[in-house]
């Protein structure tokens, strides 16, 4: 059965949802995204992603196309006309058609919106674990803006799977930065979890801040400072988290097992946490 | 009058041509393009884009859709629907449509084309010239590959037009990268004429290599070496080349004249010779 997914404005089969070739989301990445989960039919940390967008917006000078009555309303919409149980929406505020030219145009933003089924409590990933290898990082520098500019993450993330490997951990002037789509943290001998600060170096992750507000509520201690590959392969465990994995295990990093190369305890109870938490506030 | 455009085997009016919203240049960036001159009704430099084309193509595993006959069948038969004298033939390949996810899908790449009108010849700016600023280089690291990751380059020239001036100049570590979609030269008070040698940090102009060929074939010395915005600024002449501007003259930078502050000779002899050479090998 295909997908209702929505175009400005209107609700379509996913095969007749198009956009002009002059879109500028098309022609120069000119677009910012977010993608919230969705458990039981209902929107996980749905303010913290709808904030990010926000700000998204804001630093490129764009404005949503419709307000956020509106917006909850779409989300709701695509949810119950899909019967997403377990899944994502996934939502691109891009700036709009105009005749091909660097300066923005003042023209009216596009919203495409569309959902994903996923799997997300019972991943056989979240029991079994990912590895990943490093990558330089090659993106630019306002990581912190969520836009459609991914070419290098899936070019990282392609490499990753021929290698025979889930994912790539970027890294920069010798630390790593983050997965490519997802936050990255070790957790030392000692129980410290730790995860690089934030700044235009990363995607600043809602699950990143709500794992780390479920732990500290948990007395797990959390530091934010940078680390590099060769001290994520010598921690206790490694994960990472963003909206659609929660919290996945790292079991090796460029070949090597960390820690004992089996998922980790104290990964699988952050996992734990959150899903349980998480559900309290979802709309 | 509406251009007529051309999308994956169709050609059709502009405001008919449309792309799915799962095409991966809308959603992740992952596309090539390329754009030709056109003077008289013919193209310039051909051979040199198209060979860029193929190299972009390559860097990211992508392929053609269309074989290189079919591609200068295309690329005619828009000057030709369009009535195009002076103007541009814009080209774009992008990976496919394919449900959203990071790792490069299996499917066929999508060719979307277009033309643009532009007065290439009696220009008033390569008359009078034009005023760059300053702006960091935040790009990604893989600028020779000639991808639609536009958004960085396309905030800079808007932030160049906001402040009253034409373009921006990219400064990366102290050194000028390029211009925004313009290689950037300097001519030094002996005649020198300097640029920034090729590497992942810039994009490898077409009409940057043929203007310097052109400059080496009239006795004029061409320097690769990278310089300052404070070793321009002192410059007797500043300039930039591209496809669609050839070669404009650089009159300020950062609110600083650039030798007398008015259009140089140099820049305008190149200029001269650029129009009447690469007419020989149009095609």
């Amino acid at each position: 059965m295909s997908r209702i997914v929505y175009v400005n404005g209107e609700f379509c089969p996913e095969e007749e949802a198009k956009i002009s070739i002059f879109e500028r989301g098309f022609l120069f990445a000119d677009a910012v995204y977010d993608a919230t989960s969705v458990l039981n039919g209902k929107l996980l940390d749905y303010d913290g992603h709808m904030g990010r967008l926000q700000r998204s917006l804001r630093e490129l000078d764009l404005t949503s196309p419709v307000d956020p009555d509106e917006l909850l309303f779409l989300h709701r919409e695509l949810i119950s006309r899909n019967e997403i149980d377990e899944g994502i929406v996934y939502l691109q505020v891009s700036r709009g058609v105009a005749d091909r030219d660097f300066v923005y145009p003042d023209v009216d933003p596009s919203l495409v919106m569309f959902t994903q089924k996923k799997v997300l409590i019972d991943s056989p990933i979240a029991k079994n674990g990912i590895r990943v290898i490093s990558k330089e990082d090659l993106r630019w520098h306002r990581r912190d803006i969520k836009t459609v500019q991914l070419l290098y993450a899936a070019m990282a993330k392609t490499a990753a799977v021929k290698a025979g490997a889930d994912d790539a951990w970027m890294v920069e002037d010798g630390l790593v930065t983050e997965g490519t789509s997802n936050n990255a943290f070790i957790i030392t001998d000692s129980g410290e979890i730790v995860t690089r600060a934030l700044s235009n170096d990363i995607l600043h992750g809602i699950t990143r801040r709500t794992v780390m507000k479920f732990a500290q509520q948990a007395q797990m201690k959390v530091v934010e400072q940078p680390f590099s590959i060769e001290e994520a392969q010598g921690a206790a465990e490694a994960f990472i988290t963003s909206a659609a994995t929660f919290v996945y295990p790292v079991i090796e990093i460029d070949g090597k097992p960390v820690g004992s190369g089996v998922p980790g305890p104290s990964a699988a109870r952050l996992r734990e946490i959150y899903i349980s938490e998480i559900q309290k506030t979802a709309v």
